[in-house]
């Protein structure tokens, strides 16, 4: 009998499910949206009658199915509950238990959504074959997550994998969302090297075409820089030298098998990679200097492929 | 029958051996020179006569001896291959093998010995009852170990646990012995909170009564820092923000249950500790906040006990 298995990843806006094989080939994926009203209290019902329906009309019976992974962006404690995800307008919510009931009581794991998708990306991504992997994601803010062994280490708090927050950046004008001042988030996060962009405009330090925009986006910075913009180049170096520094220090925390970069800034692809690896091979202890450096390859499906392999990989 | 075995921890200048029940009660402990001539050839002959003369002496027959544990100076792969041990004029050396072959083919495993000293710590000292434990080790130089599911985390090439050599001090003068300027241990480590302490005083920029000393050590700045003196005080300071700011990044890295700080410079006890935690509490993320940040326990039985645990806990 063949065996399947869900994986699910939840965001702000939309849920993205997959259904997997049992050796992490993708059979099928789709969306739902995320229905943050009434404090979330639809996400998990419409999470299940979303994976029902793809029974019913893919002919799985519950004895097909392995269980169901699922990846939250907030923070989850051993597998199951999730505490305070504000973006869902979730307070305390053991997922784990409220999916299963409503799913044939199949098994669930759910996982936090960078650390999930940093095992997709561990077991069949960027980082395929290695055992020990730190992923960086660089979104809006900057997340990530540490693969020991083939398995998520979540931490103590659910919070190991931060890397957002670490005090990498002194110049950082603004607070960060987190209350202190200097995080790694400020610049290597879209939001922070945007409001950095604009601080810096507004000094006048240097001239750029990036004044002349109302809005921007970090692709319009890196765009910038790659054309020679002195005050976009200010910025990307600023972000890579504290990138450079920060995997200089996870090199000689975890020394992994390699780093992965993701996130929707990583699409600025090899010409931003290849200053990453300048800059923290200028700085990184000799034992760990060749870390290879390498870009996520799995883009939006990393979360749906880690959230399944909680599942396999379990 | 009753089981036993040994768990062993190489210095430079001695090896520390200890007898222990399989519930890691240390039953006897002695010490041997370390016979660093020749590229230390007779270290592990030495090591291997003085254990079976030991067996001798109480009466145990090999089938009495679960295995031999033991710590060595430099990095470790695979529980076995020692890579260029510096202090012991050891290039590549199978520890596991040789040691095993000289001593009726018992299970000998190798691990780095600030790596050993942290499991150590965490299995039956400071840390008992811990599955996930960070430590710091204040020597000479700063070193440290990483403890995942109670198991020691070497990384890729047995550099996980470096804490020396993150580039956290931007101050440092000198450079450091592994070619950077700026490392953790510049501060943080005896060698170069003196180093740093003297180019102060070079620079007179406040006076010091460590000034018309010839020599001090790292104990006499703690001590002048407790009278009240002012540049002792300065160069405490960095140290405990450098380390304050080392643990507020190892806290989202790994989210560890507990923080263990060892090593010589840990004897300046809670007075020394308590800043730390303030440092700490002023700089963590709020996920991680109330990790425990506690001196180590074990003092100098450390390495042997994690030896022993390498054995024992498996």
């Amino acid at each position: 009998m063949e065996k399947y298995c869900f994986g699910v990843d939840v965001g702000g806006t939309t849920v993205k499910i997959g259904l997997f094989q049992d050796d992490l080939q993708m059979v099928s994926k789709w969306e739902i949206p995320t229905r943050t009203e009434e404090n979330g209290r639809n996400i998990i019902p419409d999470i299940a009658d979303s994976i029902k329906q793809e029974m019913k009309d893919k002919d799985l019976k519950p004895e097909n199915v392995l269980g169901i992974g699922i990846g939250i962006p907030g923070p989850v404690l051993e597998e199951s509950v999730v505490n305070n995800c504000v973006n869902l307008g979730w307070g305390v919510v053991n997922v784990k238990k409220e999916l299963s009931s409503k799913l044939f009581y199949l098994p669930v794991k759910a996982g936090n959504d960078a650390n999930v998708a940093a095992l997709g990306e561990a077991v069949a991504g960027a980082g395929e074959g290695r055992r020990d992997v730190v992923m960086l994601t660089l979104g809006t803010g900057l997340g990530g997550g540490v693969i020991i062994e083939g398995k998520i280490h979540a931490g103590a708090h659910g919070a190991a994998g931060e890397f957002g927050h670490m005090p990498m950046f002194d110049k950082a004008v603004d607070y960060c969302g987190c209350g202190k001042r200097g995080c790694t988030e400020q610049i290597a996060g879209a939001k922070g090297m945007i409001s950095y962009t604009r601080h810096l405009i507004a000094g006048g330090e240097s001239r750029s075409g990036l004044s002349f925009l109302r809005e921007f986006t970090a692709r319009d910075i890196f765009d910038f820089a790659k054309d020679g913009d002195e005050l976009a180049n200010t910025v990307v170096n600023e972000m890579v030298e504290t990138l450079g520094k920060t995997l200089s220090i996870l090199g000689v925390a975890f020394d992994p098998e390699v780093f992965i970069i993701g996130g929707g800034m990583s699409r600025a692809g090899e010409w931003l990679l290849e200053k990453i690896r300048a800059s923290y091979a200028e700085k990184a202890f000799h034992a760990v200097k060749n870390i290879d450096i390498i870009g996520a390859t799995l883009g939006n499906d990393a979360g749906m492929t880690g959230a399944a392999a909680l599942i396999i990989r379990g």
